[in-house]
């Protein structure tokens, strides 16, 4: 063994029969009689998805603890020889490696007996954990089990809100806490570790037990590593150098708003003309619709056949410039399927790019009231193809950005090129999907200028999206699906390495009655300008959501917190460089900047925006003030100047225009900071 | 072995290790490796109770499955013994052996390591099944698993209507199909066999698979038996013969209706007067509040301080007497709890009766803003004394019958006299709860003349409870929760043992904005007449709920329908007999009468009471017609005496007044059923 292995890994063996794995002075793994460390089993899933909503029921059939550990040591590494009871036939291979600075695991079976895997992680009574993926209800996923399977995050996503009811029944769409876009089986613990699971099957990480978290994957994962680390940037910083980071964003993102406008080259240039003219600094129009729309009873959705619609956008490819030569930067929109009454899907079809049924047949999916083939990207040529489609169609367009959205709707029965199961490449869709749009950008020599923004995810888009959005809220103000949600979203992202994180502002899903109401689109703005991207989004029935220009006083305010927002570009550059330096995140729990906190590690409702600003989100309605914990430090108050210091609680006056955000009175950046509240034109 | 095992019993053995038992010729159990017929495991439950409201999770450790099978033959019997492989210390001794004519299966562990366990009984594709107690939703349990725990049923029973999302929300209380008061490890299979397995642990029938039957108890049930009939008769007859038959109900059972009414001695008296001067037949009153009542949020509930409340009912020792020289019976209420406010929890606190929390304190139920002491029945001087309440209290006040209520809030938690886990004899608590009323009533010599009805039950209520009811059914029109559940919940009844059945007319649960229209209470007691017993409940809301008094058009209603109740006594009498003889449930299935009809197998909605008369409730709101199905006979209609011959639909007027019903023009008892329309004095 090598001295790093001798200094960092120890084994302890007790003649009971008990076995300890401690790494970097960390108990990870301990087994014993009664708490063996793996059982594998066999299950029988029934998986139904109904518009990227999914019903995962597992039949469990066997769950076999493997109680008997045979020891072999080699020079690389210690091989564990698992199996059920001494003289069974069975053996699973545990491979114990130092592998770089990881504590790395290879798991392999003698024979393929067994799908179902669950490890016991050793946890203490007092530990937190965070990550997998965007959580949107929990940033501290303590006391919780955790499914993670990529889907649609659910509406309401709370089994006691009348919206989830409604969604349920309706569209069985209501979703619950651990629904998201974006799973990872990836954790950080306070214990200051990564635990990552190297598999893209079905999972379920289990935190409820005091004494282990329980790491279920359907299958036998390759691996299961863990790496320590100092503090948590240090921590991230790991992460982020396995699964990469995104670029720096480019400069013109911070020029101004992005728009999220639409319905026609006459109706976009008309909205940008009266934005402008109010004095509002307009980065971007992002225009979903460029390829033409469609009307369902969710609303209006988009025609999915990506070409520049010229019936609805004439002229657009002229425009496209004449804004660009402005500063007007024109964004769109694209996600991995293709309308079955497009003439993409005519031509994918025909050339056996979309993915199958059982009998050979392209699979259709109903995305609501509309069906779409899936196209096929473990088809090498499929991928090309659709490469050349983001290349050709928006590139050259001269497109510098778009939504890269869906990427979860993958069945679970599809048949693929690349003959591998479904249920195994479900959750790795969203990573594939980010890497066609990733490498149409890099060939076409656009990386880190063009900007993609994606809400689905998996393991490998932290180097593949150079930014996420929070998917679609509600328009409400309710913890699990409104406002305060994106929150613990951008915090548990930022921890499983996707430091980058913007959302909807006003939020997206009106249906079941939700109407957008004003005072949620404003305090909407109010965080989003603490956040690295700010862009609108009319949402799905745009009829029904209060919208940026619907009177004088709302844009005014756009135009005030746009200032702020870029105003403030210089600091949230620095932040950015150092999220696409190092990994660490742009929006980032408190701890991370003040570890010695204990109630720092409890919080999810408010952030650090980079190392200075503490950034405290009003997320009720009808709110005059608002409180704010702050960590031993001396603040300022943004908008008053008034200096706080020491830990505690504080209650400061949070009119809209005014969100509870406080800066180190030590920042290189204080003077700068104290400038913000002067960038306002319209009020003050 | 003797003749009769050698005739009757047959075990295959192939080669490739696979063991059939053939019982009857039926295949009743198959063992193959890739199908092993046991499992055993290891599992953790965590039991939450809300106001009789289950939350069961169970956190599944091990699942084992017993692959080796060692064979030992004895005189008596065939041991097989099992084992998860050929070495392991551990075996689960199966001993089959042929009892009487039951097929039946011990089961010794030869450790206690298991608390879970899995047994595949062998399915067809075809095959249906019938019992579990009583099943409110599912007649027919296939495609669905059956979870068997007694709990409160639920309001609304279906996760899509609001009543149940409201329920849930607020009271937890929705519950959903499985939800029962009377769960029983018992099923009548299609290929013409009981099957039972003799635990009153937690248990799940899960009759989804279309080759077995898996049958899980959550601890290694003492045996598994297996019985075949000739016919579904007499496999009920089976039933009855090992878990008891009630007695006939006594001759002024069929007098006339027992009027649900409360509210003290001049209300009751005003109420029985104005309905007797309108013709109303009146075989009993019931008064619920005999003992007093509060008021709490949900609505009026009772004293449950179980003696007479002079108070509220002054005069009332004298007026039970004088009611019954009228030929009006007087029936009281109790449950097996004691409110802690009363002078009968003071002694049974003091005397140690009260069942206790782990630290040796009375164990409080919350029962919905009061709160009850657990009379601790397997303390037998509580046993003893509970019996001398009824004897004292009711029986010598002198009621003719009660409502013994409850039985299903045994807390698994609780602490008990007996030592035993609450896990185990929760499921047991109703029947033990019968059992107290049944020995009291024994004991004065009165068993088949008192009358006491029940919701709850298990195992063994069939011989200890007289009658049951069907529980607190909503006020309302729903399939799972309102007028038409109670009829798969009479026939699942049956199917058990318990073929005496009624239900509260009009329904019970006035929750969340619903009320009871006329137009329900109406039809509720048009279907009631075609049940041994009528009977009125005024609801937990009576001013949300229409009364039978509530106008004259419906109290005319209620003198016609009670008239022709009264005028079918003879054929009823003659049904009920045959339950108390053979066990032949009193309301029961198209199939009992007529096998070779597939189609009768499928319906939940329609019954024979008794041989002769096939009753179609109407169920829906609004009804002018309803269709019904009438198998290969020859049938008249009882209304307008139109005769029908062959199998088939036919749709029939239905107005209130005009239940469904034909009987057979066959029957000898035409003539009488023929004179019932004439019975009506106020419409015909």
């Amino acid at each position: 063994m090598t001295s790093a292995w001798k200094n960092r890994v120890q084994f302890n063996e007790s003649s009971g029969g008990e076995l300890e794995l401690w790494f970097d002075e960390r108990l990870i793994l301990k087994h014993e009689s009664s708490s063996p460390m793996i059982y594998l089993g066999v299950g029988h899933e029934s998986v139904e998805m109904y518009r990227g909503n999914f019903d995962i029921e597992d039949y469990l059939e066997e769950r076999v603890a493997l109680r008997h550990i045979e020891w072999e040591e080699t020079a690389e590494s210690v091989n564990l020889h698992l199996k059920p009871y001494a003289g069974s036939s069975f053996t699973l291979q545990a491979s114990i490696q130092l592998y770089n600075d990881q504590l790395r695991i290879d798991f392999t079976p003698s024979e393929p007996v067994y799908n179902r895997f669950w490890l016991r992680v050793s946890a203490s009574e007092e530990e937190a954990v965070y990550g997998c993926g965007e959580q949107l209800s929990y940033f501290n996923m303590r006391g919780q089990n955790f499914p993670l399977w990529t889907s649609e995050p659910g509406v309401g996503r709370n089994k006691s809100t009348y919206t989830t009811f409604l969604a349920d029944v309706k569209d069985r769409a209501g979703g619950d806490y651990y629904n998201t876009n974006y799973p990872q089986p990836t954790f950080i613990s306070t214990e200051k570790y990564i635990c990552h699971v190297a598999t893209t099957a079905y999972a379920e990480f289990n935190f409820k037990n005091q004494a282990w978290h329980e790491l279920q994957a359907w299958e036998i994962p390759e691996a299961v590593w863990f790496e320590t680390g100092e503090s948590y940037k240090d921590l991230t910083e790991r992460v982020t150098e396995h699964f990469g980071r995104p670029p720096e964003l480019p400069d013109w993102t911070y020029e101004g708003i992005w728009l999220g406008v639409q319905g026609g080259t006459d109706q976009v240039q008309h909205k940008l003309d009266r934005a402008r003219q109010k004095g509002l600094k307009v980065g971007a129009l992002w225009c979903q619709d460029w390829q033409g729309k469609r009307v369902t009873s969710f609303g209006k959705r988009l025609m999915w056949n990506w070409k520049w619609n010229p019936e609805m956008y004439p002229g657009l490819d002229e425009k496209v410039k004449e804004w660009k030569s402005e500063g007007v930067r024109f964004l769109g929109y694209i996600n991995p399927y293709v309308a079955i009454d497009g003439d993409l899907y005519e031509e994918a079809s025909q050339k056996g790019y979309v993915a199958l049924t059982a009998d050979g047949h392209d699979y259709i999916v109903d995305f609501g009231e509309f069906y779409c083939g899936v196209v096929d990207f473990t088809n090498p040529a499929a991928y090309e193809w659709y490469k050349s489609v983001i290349k050709d169609e928006m590139i050259d367009f001269g497109m510098d950005g778009w939504m890269a959205d869906f990427g979860e709707y993958l069945p679970s029965d599809v048949h693929l090129y690349n003959g591998e199961s479904a249920m195994i490449m479900h959750n790795a869709w969203p990573a594939i999907w980010a890497k066609v749009n990733h490498d149409a950008v890099k060939e076409a020599g656009r990386w880190g200028d063009i900007v993609y923004f994606m809400r689905a995810g998996f393991t490998g888009i932290q180097g593949t999206c150079p930014l996420l959005w929070a998917g679609d809220q509600s328009v409400n103000w309710s913890m699990d699906d409104g406002l305060a949600s994106v929150i613990p979203g951008a915090l548990s992202a930022g921890m499983s390495g996707c430091g980058l994180h913007h959302s909807d502002i006003g939020g997206y899903t009106s249906l079941h009655g939700n109407k957008r109401p004003k005072e949620l689109l404003l305090r909407w703005l109010d965080m989003a300008v603490f956040t690295p991207v700010i862009r609108t989004h009319e949402g799905n029935r745009p009829d029904d959501c209060f919208q940026f220009d619907d009177d004088e006083e709302s844009l005014e305010h756009f135009v005030d917190m746009t200032n702020i927002y870029t105003a403030l570009a210089p600091y949230t550059k620095a932040v950015v460089q150092e999220t696409a330096e190092r990994g660490i995140p742009a929006q980032r729990p408190l701890f991370m900047e003040y570890e010695a906190d204990e109630v720092a590690y409890q919080l999810q409702y408010e952030y650090m925006y980079g190392p200075d600003l503490l950034v405290a989100p009003v997320h009720d309605e009808n709110v005059q003030d608002w409180t704010v914990y702050l960590p031993e430090d001396k603040w300022v108050h943004l908008w008053t100047g008034k200096a706080y210091e020491g830990a505690g609680e504080v209650t400061v006056e949070a009119p809209i225009g005014q969100p509870p955000v406080f800066y180190r009175a030590e920042s290189a950046y204080a003077s700068l900071f104290a400038s913000l509240p002067k960038q306002k034109v319209y009020s003050s």
